[in-house]
Formats: structure tokens, C-alpha cells, sequence
């Protein structure tokens, strides 16, 4: 393949182009098809070493990338906090030194504070390193390749055979739950808009602030909107994207119990008669069931994206490392 | 190989007929001799991938089951709980369900509640899934992968050249210690028992209900007896499998010490007097020497077969894994 | 390759001979080539198993040798003690005993106890096991690969072509920091004065007790010196490796605080112009900036060996791998 790439790290999507989101589909495609093979490895970064760097533990997002480096022939290297030079005081620019000292090509990062990704890219840019950072989600900042995934998800669902932006256009996506701290709305957000979906933010008022419709700059592409009402962002909806509501919330004040949480914004099958007949529903997973969505809508195949959004999550990884590792 | 074989999920042996058994420990026996080469991987599940979810963790059995997919030349991937998407609500069947989306060919599965790995078989077969689950051990219901091992290294004792369950016909093997607790004792009762070899469990009569004796349906095969006298059950023994006793029985008011334990239930060079002249001891491991067994008996190598057990258990596995997922 | 090489196990350096320290380089060397190409694997050990058995945890150590037996084509089992039988009650001996029984050719051990690996390894011999033990850190005894890992990096400058033992003959090395319970400054005696290099120890009186000059017997190579100056070990030095300094030291009442420490004893540019002005300073990593070593040194690449001690680090464990493994 020679396909026009020109993002050395993978830190937030505000910078890519409608180009570069098609480049990104039609390469998962092509993965897509290489895991519906009997041998569903290729050797394209063989001997080449991705080292996963999981300052915040995540079993789900660390086997996809595991699993998507494995499948291009790679190496990988496992960190884990628990057991790692952290406790002893090290800082985090000298862990990702060392693991471009040992010779990793490829670092996947994930860190609870924003920004570290970009810390360890401006370093390694700085020594002239030639080492790639993936950002696997960094604080409230952004969390690219899960929006990478939902846009793989629901483009296939659009056009399966020929997944592109363009089918996007003009299609209502809501985005339901605490986009105040979630890195995954505000990635969904510059993908959604670029590839010309009109997003809809929806939540309580302290977890959805006004202010989120001036997220975006003047924009060509599609537009954003904020509504504390559900009705509102779910009236014709193409897409419904429910997040995952932390329980420290309640804790925080800023929600008063899941169970009247669940009874205005969670998703059920009587809300979304609202939507168009052909909606369905994302989330990122993990999911707390009768919070977000009720149980029976989540196990629903015709409704449901959340499984094909996992399985998007390796060919949408495996073309992410590719793209850079090559 | 070109072998019988109609289990799609391998979680209990009450439904293992002794053709099955013989299967195993034929496939088994080709895999040893793969062992001793000195290649020891084959191509069989090649681009495979092994998930080992240990939702109770253990680094023996799961290092042994990784090692047999390497060997196999599957990827594994494994999911470690301490750092996984359970502490945040998420439930056994989702994730499940997530690494099925990623791509997993085999689950292997372990859990403290007995029926785990059953109630993801059921819902990967709902599912049409095609996956194949493994029970690495659930709860005090089974461990049927220890039980085959088992069954393989007391075959390989009485026939090393072509291990089968004839072999094991009216021999009797002594299951002494918390039988109440154990799944490997359940399992091993089912094989050992439809091999042919006449059981006795043996412990105090807190861990060794008489009610265990209508464990089993009537059975045209070897015969299951139950004694509190460590004598009756060593008398005229082939082999004496001890198992491993749970500190917290102590605290459970089941036992009064692990000394008291030692001197009327460990098992001894001077008791084992009672047991045939070529009588050999086998234990599931980790021990704690001094209690069930004595030191020295378990490093006498004529008369242990406590590594044995742990080496038969790659080759048992891979058997397994070969069997369902080829 | 053919090399003179006679160790089973490397348990410590003691018993290393300059040749065999040219072996170590020369070899380390060969691996450095392999690294610097596209295609970074070879197949030397395919089919081996490396068990990391790391007692006591370690991310940098532990990936530095996964890393290793990877590029040796090696398979690889990580044993985590969190997870272990350990805490079940099993022994150590029988720990690694399994990891034998389950087909272990080589066994890396790390424990916070001196002498663990080599009582693995008496054990493994006594077994006619034929299992080699990598000593990866036990106590306060022995770190022989991160020794011999800067011996590699120190020759690397001195010769970068033809890496021997050679050029280190009468060259100036002081060690600083806490001696006392350094396993990395033990071994680095070992192999530097055996290099011919003149070592020089380094701290307060309570960290660098002066019996520290009778450790070697009389020795035909280098020299080795106590000295509680920082001066006199840094005049005219060569190299200069400073030490990690443990935090719990404080609580031991062996030191007043980390600012007055670093102030006597932390290595700053105004210090190392005692040094000659081709001094390289060293450290096992991980580093406490600003305590054992001004930050701005550590960052100054004209000065500081530390990434490459790390990247070193592969090659040499690679040709220890290798050089026991074949």
C-alpha cells in the first residue's frame, strides 16, 4: 500500500484532515479483511518493538494494542506500573528514555494527567529519536484512537464495503453523559465535525457545560451543538453514542443517584423511538449496565455497535501502527 | 492426527466417556514426544489467539496453559484482573464479550464462584461465537485440565510407551485430605473412576462428608469409597494423590492445627509402608511441606510425581488445545 | 560463533577471568551489529524458554531481558510474584522447581535476598537439571549483567570498533554514592579492577565503611581504594558512576538529608572539573535527579553514558543468552 500519511506521533486529532481520516478507514479496511482470514498475521513491523506504556492500567485498551502489534508481527514490551521504577521515584520522560534506549520504535501511551503523550513526543523529537507515540488516552485531553474506532464503526455501518467520511455527512450523532471529563467525547468531537456529522452533546448541566459549543473553531464541516434535554439530542439521531459515567461523580456532587441519573439521560428502548429507525448505539465500553443503557438495549444486535467498536478497535490499532511504524 | 473428539468446550469431565479419556492421553502422549525435541513448537494453532482470562489469579496454571499455546505457536493475551475493567463495574459476561469481539479463538478461564466458565460457554454458543472455553478451575466445582494431567502421569507410570486408561483398571488411588473444597478432587473422581481404578477419599470428617460416596451416579466402572482412617485408605495403594490444605480452614474451625493435621492425615515414609511396595504420590500443587506430605517424601524421585505432574500438564494442555481448536 | 566460554550459570563475577570478560565484550559486540540492522532478530534460541522469575519486581530489568531472549527468538514466561504461589506458602526452591518441571532452559532470577539465585542454581544441578540461572539481583550481593553491561559501554567508548578489557588498564573510576548496600558497585569492583581499572569507592563514612579495601583478595590487576573525599575520587578520573541512593537510607539514620547529601556527594558540572576533561559519567538507573546527579548533567549527552548503559544493556544480556544457552 502507499497511502499519503504524514503524522509521525498520534496525540489528538485536532490536526487531521478529512484525507487523513479516509486514509485511517480505508487502512483498517484493508485490515479488516486480514482478520477474516484463516492466518491473520502479516509481517509488516516485524522485529519491530511497540512498547506499551500504561501509567493508567487498562486490560481492554492494552490487549487491543497488544493484540493489533502481535497480528503485524511485532514485539511487544508490557510496563506496568505496579512493578515499575515509579515507586522508586523516577520521572515519567526518564521511563519512556529507557525504553527508547532498549530500542523501542513504537511507545503507546496512557496517563491520567493530559499532555504526557506530547511531553514524551516533544522529548523524543528533541533527541532526534525517530520513535512514534501513540496516545491511548491521556487525562480529560483525548483518547484518538477510540474516536478513530467509533468513525471505522460507524462508517462501516454506512457503506461496509467502502467505509469514508463522506457518508457521514449531514448525519446526527448525540453524544450522551459526562462530556466534562471525557477524553473520548472531546476526540469524537473533532472527528464527527471533520467528517460532516452535526454532533449533539447532551448531560446534566454541571457535566455538560454551555461553554463545550465553543469547542471547536469556526468550522467548515459539521456543526456542534450543547442540550441538557434529552429529547432534543436524540430527536433523528443517526447515532447514539453513550459515555461511561465514573461513580466518583456522585462523590464530586455533581450527580445526585445513578438511578435518577439513569431515569433522565440513560438510553432505553422507549427513548430512542425518538431517533431514526435505523439509530444505533456506541459506547466505549466498560459499561454499567441500567446506568448508561438499559441491559436489553446493550445486548441488542440490530441496535447495538458496542461489540463490532471492539473489534474495530484492532484493525483501526493495527492501521494506526502501521501507518506510523512502516 | 485424524482423532475423534466431540467437545466443543472442555468444563467438566462428568461427561467424558472413557474413549474421550484415551484421546487425550494418546494426543497427549504425541505432544510429550514433541517436548523432547529439541524444536518443541509446532504450527498447529498458528495466528490463533489464547485469551487467559484468570479472574482468580494463579502463575503456575496460567504459565503452564501459556506456554503450551506458545508451543502450539498461538498469541496469547492475558487478562490480569488487579489492573482490569472489573474494579470498574464492568461483568464477567462483558468481558468476556470484549475479548471475543478482539478476536479470541480460545478462552481459558478460571474463577472462584463455581459455573463461570460454563456461563460464558453458554453465552458464546448464544452468541454463535464459535468460541471454544477451557476451564482452568471454577469455585470447588472442577479443574478438569489438573485431573488429565493427572491421568496422564499415572498412565505414563504404568505404560510409558502407549499411556491409556486400561491400564488403570481395578488399581486404587488414595485422595487424601479437604476433599469438601477441592475441585481437583471432583474431576479427578469422575476420571480416575471411569478409568477403572477403585478411589477413596480419606480427611477428617469435616472435610470428607460420608455423602460424597453418592457422588457419583451408578457407574459401570471403578468404585468410589469414603473413609475417615487414613490406614484403610493407603492399604494395597498404587498411588496416594494428597492435596494441598487451605490456611483459612484453620479459621474455619474445620481443622484444630496443621501439626494435629500432619500426624494423622500427612502423608509419610513411615505410613506409605501400608501402601503397595511400588506405590507412587502425586499432589496438585503449590505444596506445604510438612503438612500434607513430608519433605522428604516429596523430593524422593522414586517416589514422587510431583514434577512429573507439572510436565504433563504442558503436554496435557497442549493436548487440549489442539483437540478444540484445530 | 566458536568461543572459549566454561560458565553453566552466572551467579556473580568472582570467578570471572579477563578472558572471559572478552568473551562477554566481544560477543555483546556481534549483538550490537545485529541491533543496528532492519531486521533485529536471530534465531538462536528459537524454541528455549527464558523464565524471568522476578522475586523482586523490576519493569527495566525484567524488559531489558524479555527484550533479550525476543530478539534471540527465545519464548518467554514472566513469573509475577503478586500473583503467585508465594503467597500460597510455596518455597522458593520449589517455585522455580516448577518452572523446571514445566520446561525452562534458562531461569532469571531477581531477589531482594543474597543468594537465592545461587541456591536455584545448586538445586538445579544437584536435579542434573541442565537448567542455567541468570543472576538478575539478589540483595546486596550480586548484579553481574548490569556490571558487565557497563564494562561493555565503558570499552564501547574507549574502543568502539573492538570493545576489550584492554583499554581499561590503569584508567581512573570512581564509584560514589551508598557502597554498603550495592550489589551494582560489588560486581563493578569485580569487573573493573580484573579490567585492570583502578576503582575508586566513594560516600559518607556510614555508606563507605573502610573495610571496603580489603573486598579483593591481592589481586595482580587493578587497584581499589576507599575514600571518603569526593575530591580525591574524582581528581583526574576517567569515569565516574554515581549510585542510587535509597530513599529508606534516611530512615536508617545513615544519612542527615537528600539536599545536604547531594551538596557533598551529588555529581555536578562544577564538580567534574576535577575530572579528566574526557570524563563519562554513569548510573544503574533508575535516577533520583537532583540527588546523586544534577538534572542538567544526566541530559548532557557529551557527558552522560546512562542511555547508553541501557541500550547495552540488550546486547549484553542477548550474548549472556546466548553464550549460556546455545
Amino acid at each position: 500500500m502507499t497511502v499519503p500519511w504524514n503524522h509521525h506521533h498520534i496525540l489528538s486529532l485536532d490536526q487531521f484532515t478529512p484525507e487523513d481520516y479516509n486514509t485511517v478507514l480505508q487502512t483498517a479496511s484493508s485490515f479488516r479483511e486480514v482478520l477474516s482470514r484463516r492466518m491473520k498475521k502479516v509481517p509488516a513491523l516485524q522485529a519491530q518493538v511497540v512498547a506499551n506504556l500504561f501509567f493508567e492500567p487498562s486490560t481492554r485498551t492494552r490487549s487491543s494494542f497488544e493484540l493489533a502489534a502481535k497480528r503485524l508481527s511485532a514485539d511487544t514490551l508490557n510496563f506496568s506500573p505496579s512493578t515499575s521504577s515509579l515507586t522508586k521515584g523516577e520521572t515519567i520522560l526518564d521511563t519512556a528514555k529507557t525504553y527508547l534506549a532498549m530500542g523501542a520504535d513504537i511507545m503507546v501511551i496512557r496517563h491520567k494527567q493530559a499532555g504526557v503523550p506530547s511531553a514524551i513526543a516533544a522529548e523524543m523529537d528533541r533527541l532526534n529519536s525517530g520513535v512514534k507515540i501513540l496516545n491511548a488516552g491521556d487525562g480529560q485531553h483525548a483518547h484518538p484512537t477510540q474516536a478513530l474506532l467509533d468513525l471505522f464503526t460507524i462508517s462501516c455501518v454506512l457503506d461496509p464495503e467502502n467505509p469514508s467520511i463522506s457518508a457521514l455527512k449531514g448525519k446526527k450523532v448525540a453524544i450522551v453523559g459526562d462530556i466534562l471529563h471525557s477524553r473520548v467525547a472531546r476526540s469524537n468531537i473533532w472527528s464527527l465535525t471533520t467528517a460532516g456529522a452535526n454532533v449533539y452533546l447532551c448531560g446534566t448541566p454541571t457535566l455538560v457545560p454551555k461553554l463545550f459549543e465553543d469547542f471547536l473553531p469556526s468550522y467548515p464541516y459539521g456543526k456542534l451543538f450543547v442540550t441538557w434535554k434529552l429529547e432534543e439530542a436524540l430527536k433523528d439521531a443517526d447515532f447514539v453514542m453513550t459515555l461511561r459515567l465514573q461513580h466518583e461523580r456522585m462523590s464530586d456532587h455533581l450527580l445526585p443517584s445513578l438511578r435518577e441519573y439513569h431515569q433522565y439521560y440513560g438510553i432505553t428502548r422507549e427513548k430512542i423511538k425518538l431517533c431514526k429507525e435505523s439509530v444505533k448505539i456506541l459506547h466505549p465500553g466498560p459499561v454499567n449496565r441500567g446506568v448508561e443503557i438499559s441491559s436489553d438495549l446493550m445486548d441488542d444486535p440490530r441496535l447495538s455497535l458496542i461489540p463490532d467498536q471492539v473489534t474495530s478497535g484492532v484493525a483501526v490499532r493495527m492501521a494506526l501502527l502501521y501507518l506510523i511504524g512502516r
